[in-house]
């Protein structure tokens, strides 16, 4: 099994991968909203992540690292393990490229991303999330098949790859002479956070980074504030079932710490709040995990007012049945 | 009233629109799905208009005219009858250029379209849609304010506007060196399929568009097939409460009929299931209206296979119980 070497990935690694993904990935949007200007009393865009391939950002570095390992690596084909979006990733990014996939996901995964990584082609194997030895199911699959494990965030292809969202970002606003000063990354493993901030410090070295986890799983939010690597007491228990890695990756956590302002945290409920909000005002189907950055933002008020402040909306991978909960206000 | 010369718009009036627009509307994605591909055998991109500012296309025309008008014009403010797309574009516009706006509106049209209108500070004026003369109101409110009156779809700033879509559509794939062969555009009054086919002809000859309508109001069909303008036989009961103008525009029909292949319609069933594969597949909320060409799209099946089609999805205002009862699968 490659164990990661504290190969950091540079500004560069980020160019490269946009290489990669270029006319295969999705360019998404940065939203504007009326609404979301007044309410916060600053000029906002919303980075639509939701609209990648695969229903969210991770489809970068998945895609990034299966062209950028060598032939030989990739004929033996991938192996991942995620809860549902890293999974998804992968398993397109080895569908596109006509290699297999093996990934391993957690039995109370939301049926839709288990759907979707078996319908990309993958193999899944389920586990359970609180008793099964995840890492050891992985370890014994790469012996088994030979194949090159892609780490959901520390892994230096994967970070270049999510920071190509960063990357979009930052040249969308440089081009509209637009200087950001704020960014709120939706953070599990901190990779997104970490590639994102590497392509927007390159271009705009002042702005603040903010990592935005759920309440009780704010593993990275600790971290920074203690400058060293603590886990969560929790395995499981909140709807944000994209963002519930144990801890800081060693890698993302070597650069988000030289990155990131501070971390900051969301309860469900104003996760719930926020997927309604981007119903109603951005027309976007998040899911919970991926609307912490937006309810983050919400959650502020008018303690930002004048400033402009990127929130990525990182995923949009929900089951119908918790979208009409969320809608009707239930959970 | 200003009455709609027949000053029918050309390609130069879109790029003029453009400039317009630049920096303030979005430039909505061109999106992929790899299961859309799959079910049609087609290379498919989704024009996420409900992305737009007020959710809608409809912004387009309403800030390209709003800014067009000479200044005198404008001052005296902004008048339109609308069931509601049209309605928050010109109300936004008008807020973004701080003029009043007045829009006249049926009483049974979505309650979210009603709200969104007043929020951006328009008067709006109810109407009951069956027997109401909405023209006449509108004539009266013009005389009274002096305000300009920007119709729905037969006006030439307002095509032109609505061109801006057809235009990001074309450069994006001309840049990609992609030509396509189909697209599909939501229609009403068809002042939309009208700015597009400037555009998309402009760099695609041989593109071939269809105008798609809710079945019992395909007037657009109807009329390209019979080369003269028919209308509707009747005025509401379709759930695509955007697509239900009475009859083709004089001027979107002149452009129409040189550029439209066919017209096609679809059932509100389809439309429904077009709006449950948006939010599982695009990660999009749809209206009805919407997603008419996405449905018809999907009714082709593979059809149209070995193509690469575009498929505008117009706009995403949708009250959230009915968005819940589709998701439910029960209308």
């Amino acid at each position: 099994m490659n164990t990661p070497s504290l190969n950091i990935p540079a500004f560069a690694d980020v160019e490269r991968a946009a290489q990669r993904l270029k006319g295969v990935a999705i360019h998404t949007p940065l939203l504007r909203s009326a609404q979301l200007d007044a309410i916060t009393g600053a000029r906002v865009f919303v980075k639509a992540e939701c609209l990648q391939l695969t229903g969210s950002f991770k489809f970068r570095g998945a895609y990034n690292t299966a062209t950028a390992i060598l032939p030989a690596q990739r004929k033996r084909g991938l192996v991942a393990s995620s809860s549902g979006n890293h999974a998804q990733g992968v398993a397109e990014a080895a569908r596109l490229l006509a290699i297999p996939a093996t990934i391993v996901m957690p039995r109370d995964a939301p049926a839709i991303k288990i759907a979707r990584t078996r319908r990309s082609g993958a193999q899944v194997v389920l586990y359970d999330r609180e008793q099964g030895d995840r890492d050891g199911i992985a370890g014994r699959i790469v012996e088994e098949t030979g194949g090159y494990f892609v780490h959901a965030f520390d892994n230096p292809l994967v970070i270049a790859g999510q920071g190509t969202c960063g990357l979009e970002i930052a040249d969308a606003l440089a081009n509209a002479g637009i200087a950001p000063d704020r960014v709120l990354v939706c953070t599990g493993g901190g990779g997104l956070c970490a590639g994102v901030a590497l392509a927007v410090h390159e271009r705009f070295a002042d702005a603040r980074l903010h990592t935005v986890e759920p309440q009780g799983f704010d593993d990275y939010r600790r971290s920074l504030a203690l400058g060293k690597i603590v886990a969560n007491d929790q395995l499981g228990g909140s709807a944000c079932d994209a963002l519930l890695s144990a801890m800081p990756g060693e890698m993302t956590f070597a650069i988000n710490q030289k990155h990131v302002e501070n971390g900051l945290s969301v309860t469900d409920a104003q996760a719930f709040d926020a997927m309604r909000f981007a119903f109603a005002e951005l027309k976007l189907v998040l899911e919970p995990g991926g609307a912490v950055a937006l309810a983050a933002l919400l959650a502020q008020g008018k303690a930002w007012q004048g400033e402009t402040i990127v929130c990525v909306a990182s995923g949009g991978n929900v089951d119908p049945a918790m979208f009409v909960e969320v809608l009707e206000g239930r959970p």
